[in-house]
Protein backbone atom coordinates (compact mmCIF):
# COMPACT_ATOMS: atom_id res chain seq x y z
CA UNK A 1 0.00 0.00 0.00
CA UNK A 2 3.18 2.45 0.18
CA UNK A 3 4.51 1.41 -2.94
CA UNK A 4 2.30 4.29 -4.75
CA UNK A 5 3.82 6.93 -2.16
CA UNK A 6 6.90 6.31 -3.78
CA UNK A 7 6.10 5.90 -7.14
CA UNK A 8 4.64 9.01 -7.10
CA UNK A 9 8.15 10.56 -5.30
CA UNK A 10 9.91 8.90 -8.44
CA UNK A 11 7.66 9.87 -11.05
CA UNK A 12 7.84 13.50 -9.85
CA UNK A 13 11.64 13.40 -9.87
CA UNK A 14 11.94 12.48 -13.82
CA UNK A 15 8.86 14.72 -14.73
CA UNK A 16 10.98 17.44 -12.84
CA UNK A 17 13.82 16.57 -14.54
CA UNK A 18 12.00 16.78 -17.95
CA UNK A 19 11.24 19.77 -17.19
CA UNK A 20 14.77 21.04 -16.08
CA UNK A 21 15.72 19.77 -20.17
CA UNK A 22 12.39 21.40 -21.22
CA UNK A 23 13.49 24.94 -20.20
CA UNK A 24 17.66 24.25 -20.76
CA UNK A 25 16.27 23.33 -24.39
CA UNK A 26 14.47 26.51 -24.85
CA UNK A 27 16.78 28.75 -23.67
CA UNK A 28 19.55 26.42 -25.44
CA UNK A 29 21.52 25.83 -22.66
CA UNK A 30 23.38 22.68 -22.34
CA UNK A 31 24.21 21.31 -18.78
CA UNK A 32 27.00 19.09 -17.87
CA UNK A 33 27.25 16.94 -14.82
CA UNK A 34 30.32 16.24 -13.53
CA UNK A 35 30.13 13.30 -11.05
CA UNK A 36 33.46 11.69 -9.40
CA UNK A 37 34.70 10.46 -6.30
CA UNK A 38 35.68 12.85 -3.17
CA UNK A 39 39.09 14.13 -4.71
CA UNK A 40 39.06 12.89 -8.37
CA UNK A 41 39.49 16.86 -9.08
CA UNK A 42 35.96 17.95 -10.43
CA UNK A 43 36.77 21.64 -9.21
CA UNK A 44 40.03 21.57 -11.07
CA UNK A 45 38.38 20.43 -14.06
CA UNK A 46 36.04 23.59 -13.59
CA UNK A 47 38.81 25.75 -13.02
CA UNK A 48 41.04 24.75 -16.11
CA UNK A 49 37.94 24.88 -17.97
CA UNK A 50 36.97 28.01 -16.66
CA UNK A 51 40.18 29.60 -17.39
CA UNK A 52 39.76 28.70 -21.36
CA UNK A 53 36.16 29.60 -21.34
CA UNK A 54 34.89 31.92 -19.08
CA UNK A 55 35.91 35.20 -21.41
CA UNK A 56 34.65 33.73 -24.66
CA UNK A 57 31.49 31.68 -23.31
CA UNK A 58 28.57 33.12 -20.61
CA UNK A 59 28.67 29.83 -18.36
CA UNK A 60 27.22 29.23 -14.59
CA UNK A 61 28.44 26.64 -12.33
CA UNK A 62 25.72 25.03 -9.46
CA UNK A 63 28.39 23.70 -7.21
CA UNK A 64 26.91 20.42 -5.02
CA UNK A 65 28.27 19.62 -1.88
CA UNK A 66 27.45 17.61 1.49
CA UNK A 67 28.23 20.66 3.48
CA UNK A 68 30.34 24.29 2.74
CA UNK A 69 31.22 26.43 -0.32
CA UNK A 70 34.38 25.59 -0.79
CA UNK A 71 34.54 24.57 -4.09
CA UNK A 72 32.07 27.38 -5.04
CA UNK A 73 35.00 29.63 -3.30
CA UNK A 74 37.52 28.26 -5.55
CA UNK A 75 35.46 29.42 -8.49
CA UNK A 76 34.77 32.87 -7.92
CA UNK A 77 38.06 34.45 -9.26
CA UNK A 78 35.87 33.73 -13.03
CA UNK A 79 33.31 36.09 -12.02
CA UNK A 80 30.70 34.16 -13.25
CA UNK A 81 27.16 33.09 -11.63
CA UNK A 82 28.01 30.32 -9.19
CA UNK A 83 25.19 28.55 -7.12
CA UNK A 84 26.46 26.80 -4.05
CA UNK A 85 23.81 23.93 -3.02
CA UNK A 86 24.41 21.88 0.53
CA UNK A 87 22.77 18.78 0.59
CA UNK A 88 22.96 18.60 4.50
CA UNK A 89 24.08 15.07 4.48
CA UNK A 90 22.80 13.96 1.35
CA UNK A 91 24.87 11.78 -1.27
CA UNK A 92 23.51 13.12 -4.36
CA UNK A 93 21.83 15.78 -6.26
CA UNK A 94 18.57 15.80 -7.58
CA UNK A 95 16.21 17.08 -10.23
CA UNK A 96 14.16 18.99 -7.57
CA UNK A 97 17.41 21.01 -6.23
CA UNK A 98 18.49 21.86 -9.41
CA UNK A 99 15.09 22.98 -10.68
CA UNK A 100 15.47 25.45 -7.29
CA UNK A 101 18.64 26.35 -8.35
CA UNK A 102 17.98 27.17 -11.87
CA UNK A 103 14.76 29.60 -10.25
CA UNK A 104 17.56 31.25 -8.89
CA UNK A 105 20.11 31.84 -11.68
CA UNK A 106 19.35 34.25 -14.54
CA UNK A 107 19.40 32.08 -17.63
CA UNK A 108 19.19 34.82 -20.41
CA UNK A 109 22.54 34.56 -22.28
CA UNK A 110 24.01 31.75 -20.66
CA UNK A 111 25.38 29.20 -23.32
CA UNK A 112 26.81 26.68 -20.94
CA UNK A 113 25.94 25.05 -17.59
CA UNK A 114 27.93 22.89 -15.14
CA UNK A 115 26.75 20.90 -12.21
CA UNK A 116 29.72 19.74 -9.92
CA UNK A 117 27.90 16.57 -8.36
CA UNK A 118 28.64 15.79 -4.62
CA UNK A 119 31.88 13.27 -4.73
CA UNK A 120 30.51 10.31 -4.93
CA UNK A 121 30.46 7.78 -7.60
CA UNK A 122 27.49 5.85 -6.72
CA UNK A 123 24.19 7.75 -5.89
CA UNK A 124 24.61 10.48 -8.41
CA UNK A 125 25.21 8.11 -11.38
CA UNK A 126 21.34 7.29 -10.42
CA UNK A 127 19.89 10.61 -11.01
CA UNK A 128 18.52 12.34 -13.67
CA UNK A 129 18.84 16.01 -12.70
CA UNK A 130 17.96 16.96 -16.45
CA UNK A 131 21.39 17.39 -17.65
CA UNK A 132 22.51 17.58 -21.86
CA UNK A 133 25.30 14.63 -20.53
CA UNK A 134 26.78 12.96 -16.94
CA UNK A 135 30.86 13.23 -17.30
CA UNK A 136 32.49 10.76 -15.27
CA UNK A 137 35.66 12.09 -13.51
CA UNK A 138 38.28 9.51 -12.73
CA UNK A 139 41.78 9.86 -11.11
CA UNK A 140 44.33 8.11 -11.88
CA UNK A 141 45.59 7.89 -8.05
CA UNK A 142 42.13 5.87 -7.60
CA UNK A 143 43.23 2.85 -9.68
CA UNK A 144 42.11 1.96 -12.97
CA UNK A 145 39.33 -0.78 -11.27
CA UNK A 146 36.88 1.97 -10.77
CA UNK A 147 34.50 1.52 -14.17
CA UNK A 148 34.24 -2.28 -13.37
CA UNK A 149 33.31 -1.35 -9.47
CA UNK A 150 31.24 1.78 -10.14
CA UNK A 151 30.11 0.61 -13.38
CA UNK A 152 26.81 2.50 -13.68
CA UNK A 153 28.18 5.40 -13.91
CA UNK A 154 30.64 4.54 -16.89
CA UNK A 155 27.37 3.20 -18.24
CA UNK A 156 25.27 6.21 -18.19
CA UNK A 157 28.67 8.76 -18.90
CA UNK A 158 28.81 10.53 -22.38
CA UNK A 159 32.26 11.26 -22.13
CA UNK A 160 35.08 10.19 -19.81
CA UNK A 161 37.95 12.45 -18.30
CA UNK A 162 40.81 10.82 -16.53
CA UNK A 163 42.29 13.38 -14.46
CA UNK A 164 45.97 13.61 -12.97
CA UNK A 165 47.54 11.88 -15.45
CA UNK A 166 50.80 13.36 -13.96
CA UNK A 167 50.63 10.62 -11.22
CA UNK A 168 51.09 8.09 -14.13
CA UNK A 169 54.70 7.30 -13.30
CA UNK A 170 54.05 7.30 -9.54
CA UNK A 171 51.52 4.91 -9.62
CA UNK A 172 50.75 1.01 -10.32
CA UNK A 173 47.44 2.91 -13.06
CA UNK A 174 47.31 0.36 -15.80
CA UNK A 175 45.87 3.41 -18.33
CA UNK A 176 45.20 0.42 -20.85
CA UNK A 177 43.13 -1.38 -18.86
CA UNK A 178 40.95 1.33 -17.77
CA UNK A 179 40.12 2.15 -20.70
CA UNK A 180 38.79 -1.52 -21.68
CA UNK A 181 36.86 -1.47 -18.60
CA UNK A 182 35.64 1.92 -19.84
CA UNK A 183 34.66 0.37 -23.34
CA UNK A 184 33.29 -3.16 -21.90
CA UNK A 185 30.79 -0.75 -20.47
CA UNK A 186 30.17 1.84 -23.19
CA UNK A 187 31.50 1.33 -25.95
CA UNK A 188 32.87 4.14 -27.90
CA UNK A 189 32.51 6.70 -24.86
CA UNK A 190 34.83 10.07 -25.56
CA UNK A 191 37.54 9.87 -23.33
CA UNK A 192 40.22 12.77 -22.24
CA UNK A 193 43.34 12.10 -20.47
CA UNK A 194 43.90 15.63 -18.78
CA UNK A 195 46.43 16.74 -15.94
CA UNK A 196 44.61 19.82 -14.52
CA UNK A 197 47.54 20.06 -12.08
CA UNK A 198 50.11 20.06 -15.28
CA UNK A 199 47.50 22.24 -17.30
CA UNK A 200 47.24 19.13 -19.82
CA UNK A 201 45.42 17.33 -22.54
CA UNK A 202 42.72 20.13 -21.73
CA UNK A 203 41.64 21.19 -25.21
CA UNK A 204 40.50 18.94 -26.61
CA UNK A 205 38.11 18.55 -23.56
CA UNK A 206 37.05 22.15 -24.07
CA UNK A 207 36.11 20.78 -27.98
CA UNK A 208 34.05 18.34 -26.56
CA UNK A 209 31.99 21.02 -24.76
CA UNK A 210 31.87 23.65 -27.49
CA UNK A 211 30.02 20.64 -29.12
CA UNK A 212 27.52 19.82 -27.12
CA UNK A 213 23.78 20.87 -27.80
CA UNK A 214 20.92 20.66 -25.21
CA UNK A 215 19.22 17.86 -25.05
CA UNK A 216 15.29 16.70 -25.66
CA UNK A 217 13.00 16.04 -23.03
CA UNK A 218 13.03 12.20 -22.12
CA UNK A 219 10.32 10.90 -20.37
CA UNK A 220 7.23 12.12 -21.96
CA UNK B 1 0.90 8.94 8.66
CA UNK B 2 3.37 7.36 6.67
CA UNK B 3 5.96 8.35 9.20
CA UNK B 4 5.41 5.69 11.07
CA UNK B 5 6.96 3.10 9.27
CA UNK B 6 9.93 5.41 8.64
CA UNK B 7 10.49 5.72 12.13
CA UNK B 8 10.43 2.09 12.49
CA UNK B 9 12.73 1.18 9.82
CA UNK B 10 15.30 3.26 11.93
CA UNK B 11 14.50 1.79 15.15
CA UNK B 12 14.68 -1.58 13.47
CA UNK B 13 18.40 -0.83 12.13
CA UNK B 14 19.67 0.42 15.25
CA UNK B 15 18.40 -2.23 17.28
CA UNK B 16 20.00 -4.32 14.90
CA UNK B 17 23.71 -2.43 15.24
CA UNK B 18 22.86 -3.59 18.70
CA UNK B 19 22.32 -6.74 18.23
CA UNK B 20 25.44 -7.29 16.10
CA UNK B 21 27.10 -5.06 19.00
CA UNK B 22 26.12 -8.08 21.27
CA UNK B 23 27.14 -10.96 19.56
CA UNK B 24 30.37 -9.81 19.11
CA UNK B 25 30.81 -8.55 22.40
CA UNK B 26 30.36 -11.66 23.85
CA UNK B 27 32.22 -13.23 21.73
CA UNK B 28 34.86 -10.99 22.40
CA UNK B 29 35.55 -9.95 18.40
CA UNK B 30 36.01 -5.73 17.76
CA UNK B 31 34.55 -5.22 14.29
CA UNK B 32 36.15 -2.51 12.12
CA UNK B 33 34.41 -0.51 9.46
CA UNK B 34 36.84 1.13 7.08
CA UNK B 35 35.25 4.06 4.95
CA UNK B 36 36.81 5.94 2.01
CA UNK B 37 36.09 7.24 -1.00
CA UNK B 38 36.54 5.03 -4.16
CA UNK B 39 40.46 4.71 -4.75
CA UNK B 40 41.50 5.78 -0.92
CA UNK B 41 43.50 2.05 -0.79
CA UNK B 42 40.83 0.48 1.36
CA UNK B 43 41.71 -2.99 0.00
CA UNK B 44 44.78 -2.09 -0.43
CA UNK B 45 45.08 -0.88 3.61
CA UNK B 46 43.69 -4.98 4.32
CA UNK B 47 46.52 -6.30 2.49
CA UNK B 48 48.85 -4.86 4.47
CA UNK B 49 47.61 -6.04 7.42
CA UNK B 50 46.69 -8.94 6.75
CA UNK B 51 50.00 -9.73 5.76
CA UNK B 52 51.11 -8.63 9.25
CA UNK B 53 48.22 -10.37 11.12
CA UNK B 54 46.69 -13.38 9.20
CA UNK B 55 49.26 -15.65 10.30
CA UNK B 56 49.03 -14.35 14.30
CA UNK B 57 45.56 -13.76 14.74
CA UNK B 58 42.08 -15.54 13.16
CA UNK B 59 40.28 -12.90 11.22
CA UNK B 60 37.56 -12.39 9.10
CA UNK B 61 36.54 -9.58 6.53
CA UNK B 62 33.47 -8.38 4.85
CA UNK B 63 33.84 -6.99 1.73
CA UNK B 64 31.30 -4.54 0.70
CA UNK B 65 30.66 -3.90 -2.66
CA UNK B 66 27.94 -2.17 -5.30
CA UNK B 67 28.97 -4.67 -7.73
CA UNK B 68 31.46 -7.65 -8.66
CA UNK B 69 33.81 -9.48 -5.69
CA UNK B 70 37.15 -7.66 -6.71
CA UNK B 71 38.06 -6.85 -4.08
CA UNK B 72 37.40 -9.90 -2.09
CA UNK B 73 39.29 -12.03 -4.66
CA UNK B 74 41.65 -9.98 -3.65
CA UNK B 75 42.17 -10.90 -0.05
CA UNK B 76 41.66 -14.67 -1.01
CA UNK B 77 45.35 -15.39 -0.54
CA UNK B 78 45.36 -15.13 2.98
CA UNK B 79 43.12 -18.26 3.30
CA UNK B 80 40.96 -16.40 6.10
CA UNK B 81 36.62 -16.29 5.96
CA UNK B 82 35.70 -13.96 3.29
CA UNK B 83 32.29 -12.39 2.55
CA UNK B 84 31.29 -10.52 -0.71
CA UNK B 85 28.48 -8.40 0.21
CA UNK B 86 26.88 -6.91 -2.91
CA UNK B 87 24.77 -3.96 -2.46
CA UNK B 88 22.81 -4.02 -5.80
CA UNK B 89 23.49 -0.45 -6.36
CA UNK B 90 23.34 0.74 -2.76
CA UNK B 91 25.85 3.17 -1.38
CA UNK B 92 26.54 1.98 1.90
CA UNK B 93 26.29 -1.11 4.08
CA UNK B 94 23.69 -1.28 6.73
CA UNK B 95 23.47 -3.38 9.83
CA UNK B 96 20.58 -5.80 9.03
CA UNK B 97 23.23 -6.77 5.76
CA UNK B 98 25.99 -7.05 8.76
CA UNK B 99 23.67 -9.07 10.61
CA UNK B 100 23.01 -11.47 7.30
CA UNK B 101 27.03 -11.48 6.74
CA UNK B 102 27.85 -12.46 10.05
CA UNK B 103 25.17 -15.42 10.30
CA UNK B 104 26.90 -16.76 7.57
CA UNK B 105 30.83 -16.41 9.15
CA UNK B 106 31.72 -19.35 12.06
CA UNK B 107 32.24 -16.55 14.77
CA UNK B 108 33.82 -19.08 17.33
CA UNK B 109 37.35 -18.40 17.75
CA UNK B 110 37.60 -15.26 15.65
CA UNK B 111 39.78 -12.01 17.00
CA UNK B 112 38.92 -9.18 14.89
CA UNK B 113 36.59 -8.72 11.83
CA UNK B 114 37.04 -5.93 9.32
CA UNK B 115 34.27 -4.60 7.41
CA UNK B 116 35.24 -2.86 3.87
CA UNK B 117 32.38 -0.46 3.61
CA UNK B 118 31.10 0.55 -0.28
CA UNK B 119 33.84 3.28 -1.71
CA UNK B 120 31.73 6.96 -0.31
CA UNK B 121 32.68 9.46 1.89
CA UNK B 122 28.75 10.05 2.50
CA UNK B 123 25.98 7.73 3.23
CA UNK B 124 28.31 5.44 5.23
CA UNK B 125 29.57 7.75 7.99
CA UNK B 126 25.48 7.60 8.68
CA UNK B 127 25.12 4.16 9.25
CA UNK B 128 25.98 2.37 12.50
CA UNK B 129 26.20 -1.38 11.69
CA UNK B 130 27.32 -2.54 14.97
CA UNK B 131 30.89 -1.91 14.25
CA UNK B 132 33.27 -1.23 17.48
CA UNK B 133 35.64 1.16 15.21
CA UNK B 134 34.80 3.31 12.22
CA UNK B 135 38.19 4.10 10.30
CA UNK B 136 38.34 6.90 8.34
CA UNK B 137 40.99 6.62 5.11
CA UNK B 138 41.83 9.14 3.17
CA UNK B 139 44.66 9.61 0.42
CA UNK B 140 47.18 11.86 -0.19
CA UNK B 141 46.32 12.21 -3.67
CA UNK B 142 42.26 13.34 -2.97
CA UNK B 143 43.71 16.45 -1.61
CA UNK B 144 43.79 17.81 1.83
CA UNK B 145 40.28 19.54 1.62
CA UNK B 146 38.23 16.50 2.38
CA UNK B 147 37.74 16.84 5.83
CA UNK B 148 35.77 19.63 5.67
CA UNK B 149 33.83 18.46 2.88
CA UNK B 150 32.67 15.44 4.50
CA UNK B 151 32.75 15.98 8.07
CA UNK B 152 30.71 13.10 9.63
CA UNK B 153 32.66 10.64 8.76
CA UNK B 154 36.11 12.39 10.52
CA UNK B 155 33.29 13.05 13.66
CA UNK B 156 32.22 9.61 13.32
CA UNK B 157 35.88 8.04 13.17
CA UNK B 158 38.04 6.20 15.51
CA UNK B 159 40.95 6.77 14.07
CA UNK B 160 42.20 8.17 10.53
CA UNK B 161 44.15 6.61 8.50
CA UNK B 162 46.27 8.74 5.70
CA UNK B 163 47.28 6.58 2.37
CA UNK B 164 49.35 6.77 -0.74
CA UNK B 165 51.81 8.97 1.64
CA UNK B 166 54.63 8.37 -1.36
CA UNK B 167 52.34 10.64 -2.86
CA UNK B 168 53.40 13.43 -0.98
CA UNK B 169 56.21 14.68 -3.06
CA UNK B 170 54.16 14.66 -6.76
CA UNK B 171 51.19 16.48 -5.51
CA UNK B 172 49.32 19.90 -3.75
CA UNK B 173 48.86 17.84 -0.37
CA UNK B 174 49.47 19.63 2.65
CA UNK B 175 49.54 17.01 5.43
CA UNK B 176 49.43 19.56 8.30
CA UNK B 177 46.19 21.50 7.06
CA UNK B 178 44.94 18.16 6.58
CA UNK B 179 45.64 17.07 10.13
CA UNK B 180 44.32 20.51 11.57
CA UNK B 181 41.21 19.96 9.84
CA UNK B 182 40.66 16.17 11.29
CA UNK B 183 41.44 17.73 14.82
CA UNK B 184 39.23 20.47 13.91
CA UNK B 185 36.13 17.70 13.64
CA UNK B 186 37.87 14.97 16.52
CA UNK B 187 40.36 16.21 18.49
CA UNK B 188 42.87 13.80 19.77
CA UNK B 189 41.87 11.06 16.52
CA UNK B 190 44.26 8.41 16.62
CA UNK B 191 46.05 9.17 13.08
CA UNK B 192 48.04 6.90 10.48
CA UNK B 193 50.32 8.02 7.59
CA UNK B 194 50.87 4.96 5.57
CA UNK B 195 52.18 4.16 1.68
CA UNK B 196 50.26 0.58 1.31
CA UNK B 197 52.32 0.84 -2.04
CA UNK B 198 55.89 1.26 -0.37
CA UNK B 199 54.54 -0.67 2.71
CA UNK B 200 55.48 1.84 5.01
CA UNK B 201 53.96 3.32 8.63
CA UNK B 202 51.38 -0.16 9.06
CA UNK B 203 53.24 -0.97 12.32
CA UNK B 204 51.63 2.15 14.23
CA UNK B 205 48.31 1.25 12.74
CA UNK B 206 48.73 -2.68 13.25
CA UNK B 207 49.42 -1.71 16.75
CA UNK B 208 46.24 0.22 17.08
CA UNK B 209 44.32 -2.74 16.15
CA UNK B 210 45.89 -4.75 18.89
CA UNK B 211 44.37 -2.97 21.34
CA UNK B 212 40.99 -2.87 20.49
CA UNK B 213 38.33 -4.79 22.19
CA UNK B 214 34.31 -4.90 21.19
CA UNK B 215 31.87 -2.33 22.46
CA UNK B 216 28.60 -2.65 24.40
CA UNK B 217 25.50 -1.86 22.82
CA UNK B 218 24.99 1.29 22.43
CA UNK B 219 21.25 1.83 21.76
CA UNK B 220 19.63 -0.29 24.88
Amino acid sequence: MEIKVLRDALAGQKERADEVRRRLAEKGIPMVNLIGGPGSGKTSLLERTLERLAGQRKIAVIEGDVETDRDARRLQRFGIPLMSVNTGGGCHLDSDTIERALAELDLGGLELIFVENVGNLVCPAEFDIGETAKVAVSSVAEGDDKPEKYPLLFREAKAVVLNKTDLLPHTDFDKRAFFERVDRLNGGLPRFEVSCRRNQGLDAWVGWLEGLTPSAPRHV
